[in-house]
């Protein structure tokens, strides 16, 4: 910009020296606890004001769990404290894990089970055996293997493992002493209990079934979903070899719980990262990257595996550095319970030198394994690796923040430093690595066993996001959190000072407008009013110094109420002479702040990811939102006129186009909640209601019940019609010649016959009567004709 | 905040050395234009964050125009920048001037003037000889003192000043040089003539009401407000010190204007300021104020008034420093004229020593006028001091920010310093003195006279808010502004690239989602998606270097423009194939960017001053609204489909089915914002896009009407291929029998004739030479055969 055109000139007399300003009050500098250092650092992104930042995302096989909301949200919240409230750009990449050893089982498991179900159209006495096999086995590799003392299988050479099995659970029941040793023998041991207990009540359901007959209907799937817990790892385990491809049914799976994923993380309001990425999607990458560390000298191709060399690579000479290994969590070098858990289920260490070693590619090691094509054979990619390519390939060889659960930090985040630093040949490959702090439900460790286990749709049955989150930003975000009741307590009693405050402050703007009292021509700006604003003013300080203190977000929270505590103090004060305006300034900075951290909700809630900046005369909700769900209605007039233009250019029949026009308002209507009364609209078309879908649908469903039902009845009343029909027509079989011979008539009832075939004389030899005649005759005149229609029917039936 | 509890401890092993992050980036600093060194210097807020900023307001005593658009939307994009982009905290304060003598005389004659009306409940011959004496003053005082030449009044001893007028209106009609020159002298000159006519019409109906005693009814209103513009200074002049309570007079015309000023920014969404000083209610703190200047030797008493002597003031000697006097513009320094206007049209200057010296306390000159008490008797404030004591008692001793329009730099600002450095004794009481620049309408300076003067009101029936706004950010905001029709065609046309950037990213994502291309196995993160991102890495940081270079907007907006065409090459080239990933990340930051401006429109808009963070459940619009809002859309779907029925019910034709799809896409989904593409869809049918309605229909009837001219121009075609076709068919209307006798050819050219009426002698009864001959028998073969053609035709026709 050159200076402005039309400025008045200094005109010849020259401008007075100006002072540069000093600074009275420094601005206090953002620091981040770092786990590199255990310190707060001071936060320097080397490129300017970017910030490009890694987080460690999901392994996607089940649902998400109250863990996950802590470490996802807590990252959320630091992300938009850099972004909404730093001005950082940040950039943020997120991956996906779907190729784990976890996520094989399940699929393969899940996979199986199906099959199962839909390869058996009936019960049978093999199905009831293979799981009773099933059963047993996991009885014996689970149950038996954490009992605290052995329980006897009882002694009648009849008895099976379902009667082990009863003799295990009696004891545990009548035995409280026993019963808690267990327990805490095996944390799981509740759980095989329940799981072995499901499994015995579907086998006796089916085993009655097979009895009584009853083999169709639900029967099959009855038994192998009560059965799955002890199914599952049965049929992996025996046909896991016969999956053809076990790619996609990995990635199947995963697919599903991604797309949970992340439908949880939007009701919880985490912003989307900006870029995702999925490990399957990136295997030819993986491959490249682990022949480099191997050209490197840092890792050795050993049994089809490639492992990771750490003696090798710690202390190794850097361009003026010392490699360093386990930069995280040294003390942990060598822990071998961690390492073999950081390696997964289904991989073995054939082929590794030593035990610190960890694999970076892992050979195939049994058939029906995904697996893709390697200068060391067919295998797939370690876990650790993973991270290490996806974080290169999109942010270049280093980043500012990387972050992820604490859990993470050994093995998994310091081999994946190692490996990065292996590859880029680079002393530190991230500057700033951030690990969120553990959850704990009331005290303890949240598990499945405990049944203290919540899941993220559990959570928001219960809380709202804002709950969550606020409770999440009342304890640092690197500490570990106890989500119990005294902090759900806290939690409400905070989000209702919030709320009073901002009703209280709508209430004084609309009376102060009412009453005039800032207009009567006094200022109202005296010491009160100056040293509110003053207390903004420190307040915003304090707020910034919190968050410059490693996001601390409970002392930012605090300087908010305490804040709304002097405006109270300070509206009670002054009775009814206030002046409004220091307090809509304080109202509106909290909440400001408020949805800064991403603590709206409702309609602006989606505004920090919304697209387009409005319209003229839009109201209260955004554009976006609107769009967004009009979208299915808007989809389904596209293609229903698609389909009506392809039909048309194909010139179908009236009748083709009909039944496309019932299939969209049975089908693609019923299914947006829009119900279609044919000609009842006031104009003589349709009239259209809006109806709750699962309404409609089961309409839908009772409809075509009905008419199947019908069409069934139809269908036995022609049927019982038919066969009557045939029942007549058969009755005609005799010729009448042939009418009153036998075998149509006993033999010896008639002893002579008339050249029709009419009988003359009884059995005695006596001649009939005249009567007895001309009945015959009558008879012989209808049959003529029956047996005339019997022969047109036969001929007419092409015999 | 402590190390965290639960983060691994080091356990003994000590963690490698963290090298300190170097930047490869600079963050490119804060410049701002600051009058006090016509230079861009670097921005240093004292108090570290926070910013405290003193905005002069306006002096209410009319309707807002579009100067004063300028000045606040300018100032508002500043504020935004520095709150929403940079962080800082914005303490934002600005004056309402309502003591001033322009407020005075306004309010006075306002209050007279509807005195006058309604203490007359009839014309009287009184009221209508007032109402000639003020129309005779205001024609001496203003418009004879401005003719060019001397109009000599009618010598008629009858004639009144209206038939004085009369002659110079005949005079200003007839002679154009002299109008003109009239106009030259003094550019109110038109604006006299349309006042003194307004008023001689209102006296003459008022006349004719009287002589036919129609006195009653709206005769006073009409005859008072018709001659308002004469009768408002007359009355006062000769009734002003017959007001008893001045101050609330003033107050109330005061209080109306401020009232109609905040309406109008509201419409602008101008953030309202965050604290707003009156000048009516900070009289006690003016008076102490220039106590003090005159106890530190800065002013003197005279003639009841207070003066600053700027000869003391200059060069005096302060605490380490010597006093400046004019550091904006020294070079204006006794400028005279630019003085007395800053004085008052109702300052006199009595009791002033120098010519360079001003008033800062006046005293009451006249019964009538407002006036507060004083140790130097009544007297009201001066218009500089306003400013210097109100930014003192709400900011302190010194400021980081002033602004105003570049128009007050001298004296108003100047003297305003000179005043507040007088009383605290420091040096440099501004650091950033910012003047927003002047706004012209096409190349001329907006005034009433030249009828280009544009409130901010009739502004807003032409454009919206987002497009002033829009309009305004294309230049720096300290230059001057020319609002031209071709600013205007630029700000729509950029408006409308940012619309269908929005609306085609929303189509892409619901397509993105519709065909999952990011989810078949590939990860589409290439050369393109990786240049893609990094053309939004860089577009921030010039985004940030533009706005860091003094707020430069007309750059900044560029970039913006500049990265969505790149996003559309993107999008080009991809084709079908695309990562919509990079693309939403860029549609949401320039979503915020855009928004962070104050460039939103709709609901969210209001966010940037809401209170309140919503409630779970909100959707912004209740689920009515929803529905209310889906109805158009559905009731489309269902005549659509009701059309469909009875089309095939009617087998009709496969084309008049095309023919309906068009029809519905054309008109019902245009009227409803819907825009089809057929075959642009990811699955081949059509892309559905969102767009203004007014958009499409614009579209449709350039199209319909492209459509029209082209059947024109075939039809106007047609006609003439037919005309010629007849012109033709004309030709054959003689029989060939016919065709060589009168009066087919002149008469006396051919004399005899066979049979067949083929001629055989010429005119001269000679006979015809074989080639004449066989020419002609020729001519009658062509000719028999357009005859029949011809006689075919008439049958055809009907004839």
């Amino acid at each position: 910009m050159s200076v402005p055109a039309d400025a008045p000139k200094a005109s010849g007399a020259t401008q007075p020296e100006w002072v540069r300003p000093k600074k009275t009050v420094e601005d206090p500098v953002l620091k981040v606890y770092n786990s590199l250092t255990r310190n707060k650092d001071e936060f320097i992104p080397t490129k300017g004001r970017q910030v490009d930042w890694y987080n460690c995302g999901p392994t996607v096989y089940d649902s998400s769990h109250m863990g996950h909301a802590r470490n996802y949200l807590t990252q959320d919240i630091v992300r938009r404290i850099l972004r909404d409230y730093f001005g950082y750009d940040v950039n943020f990449v997120m991956n996906i894990t779907d190729i784990d050893d976890k996520i094989i089982l399940r699929a393969r498991e899940s996979y199986l089970l199906t099959q199962n179900i839909t390869s058996n159209p009936a019960l049978t006495p093999q199905l009831l055996s293979s799981t009773q096999e099933a059963f047993t086995r996991f009885l014996n590799l689970k149950l038996i293997k954490s009992l605290p003392s052995p329980v006897e299988a009882p002694s009648s050479p009849n008895a099976t493992s379902f009667d082990h099995f009863e003799t295990i659970l009696t004891r545990d029941k009548s035995d409280a002493t026993w019963a808690k040793s267990a327990r805490d023998k095996d944390e799981k041991f509740g759980l095989y209990l329940t799981s072995l207990s499901k499994a015995r009540d579907a086998y006796r359901i089916a085993e009655q079934r097979l009895e009584t007959a009853e083999v169709g209907g639900d029967g099959v799937r009855d038994l192998v979903e009560g059965a799955s817990d002890v199914l599952g790892p049965y049929l992996g385990d025996t046909l896991g070899d016969t999956i053809s491809d076990p790619i996609s049914v990995s990635r199947q799976l995963a697919s599903h719980w991604e797309a949970k994923f992340f439908e949880d993380m939007g009701r919880l309001h985490i912003l989307a990262p900006d870029t995702i990425t999925r490990v399957s999607e990136y295997v030819p990458e993986i491959v490249s990257f682990v022949q480099r560390i191997v050209d490197n000298g840092f890792a050795y191709e050993g049994g089809g595996s490639v492992w990771f060399d750490v003696a090798k690579f710690e202390g190794a000479e850097g361009n003026g550095f010392r490699h360093e290994y386990a930069k995280l969590q040294p003390g942990s070098k060598g822990n071998k319970k961690l390492l073999d858990e950081g390696e997964g289920a289904l991989t073995g260490s054939q082929g590794k030198k030593q035990a610190a070693d960890f694999a970076l590619w892992k050979a195939k090691s049994k058939p029906g394994e995904p697996a893709w094509p390697s200068p060391w054979g067919e295998g797939r990619p370690g876990w650790h690796i993973e991270c290490s390519v996806m974080a290169s390939e999109v942010l270049g060889s280093g980043m500012d923040i990387h972050s992820g659960g604490v859990d993470l930090m050994f093995p998994h985040h310091d081999n994946e430093l190692a490996q990065a630093e292996a590859y880029h040949g680079c002393r530190q490959w991230v500057n700033y690595f951030l690990h969120t702090g553990h959850l704990h439900i009331e005290g303890l460790k949240m598990s499945k066993s405990l049944k203290n286990f919540i899941t993220i749709e559990e959570a928001l049955r219960e809380y709202s996001a804002r709950q969550l989150r606020l409770a999440f930003m009342l304890q640092t975000w690197s500490a570990k959190l106890d989500f119990k009741k005294d902090l759900i307590i806290d939690t409400k009693s905070k989000e209702e000072t919030f709320d009073n405050f901002f009703t209280n402050v709508r209430a004084r703007i609309n009376d102060a407008a009412s009453i005039g009292v800032n207009t009567d021509g006094k200022h109202h700006y005296d010491e009160l009013e100056k040293g509110l604003e003053a207390d903004l003013h420190n307040a915003q300080y304090d707020f910034r110094a919190a968050l410059c203190d490693s996001f601390n977000t409970p002392a930012a929270l605090q300087v908010l109420l305490d804040l709304i505590a002097k405006v109270n103090i300070y509206l009670s004060t002054r009775g009814r002479e206030y002046n409004i305006a220091p307090v809509v300034n304080i109202a509106q900075w909290i909440t400001r702040m408020l949805k800064m951290f991403g603590l709206g909700e409702g309609g602006p809630v989606s505004d920090a990811s919304a697209i387009g900046w409005g319209k003229e005369g839009d109201e209260g909700a955004a554009a976006g939102d609107f769009e967004s769900k009009l979208d299915p209605y808007l989809r389904a007039i596209s293609s229903f006129r698609d389909e009506i233009r392809r039909l048309a250019i194909a010139s179908s029949s009236p009748s083709e186009i009909l039944a496309l026009c019932d299939r969209f308002r049975d089908n693609d209507l019923v299914n947006l909640g829009v119900q279609l009364d044919d000609g009842q609209g006031a104009d003589g078309g349709a009239l259209y209601k809006l109806v709750d879908p699962s309404i409609l649908i089961r309409a839908r469903e009772e409809k075509a019940q009905a008419a199947a039902d019908k069409a069934a009845k139809k269908a036995a009343n022609a049927a019982a019609t038919e066969a009557k029909r045939i029942a007549n027509l058969e009755k005609g079989k005799a010729s009448p010649g042939e009418m009153f011979r036998p075998p149509n008539v006993a033999e010896g009832v008639y002893t002579a016959w008339d050249e029709q075939g009419l009988p003359t004389r009884d059995g005695e030899g006596k001649e009939l009567s005249k009567g007895a005649q001309k009945k015959c005759a009558k008879e012989w005149k209808i049959q003529e004709k029956a047996h005339e229609a019997y022969l047109a029917w036969l001929k007419e039936r092409g015999q």
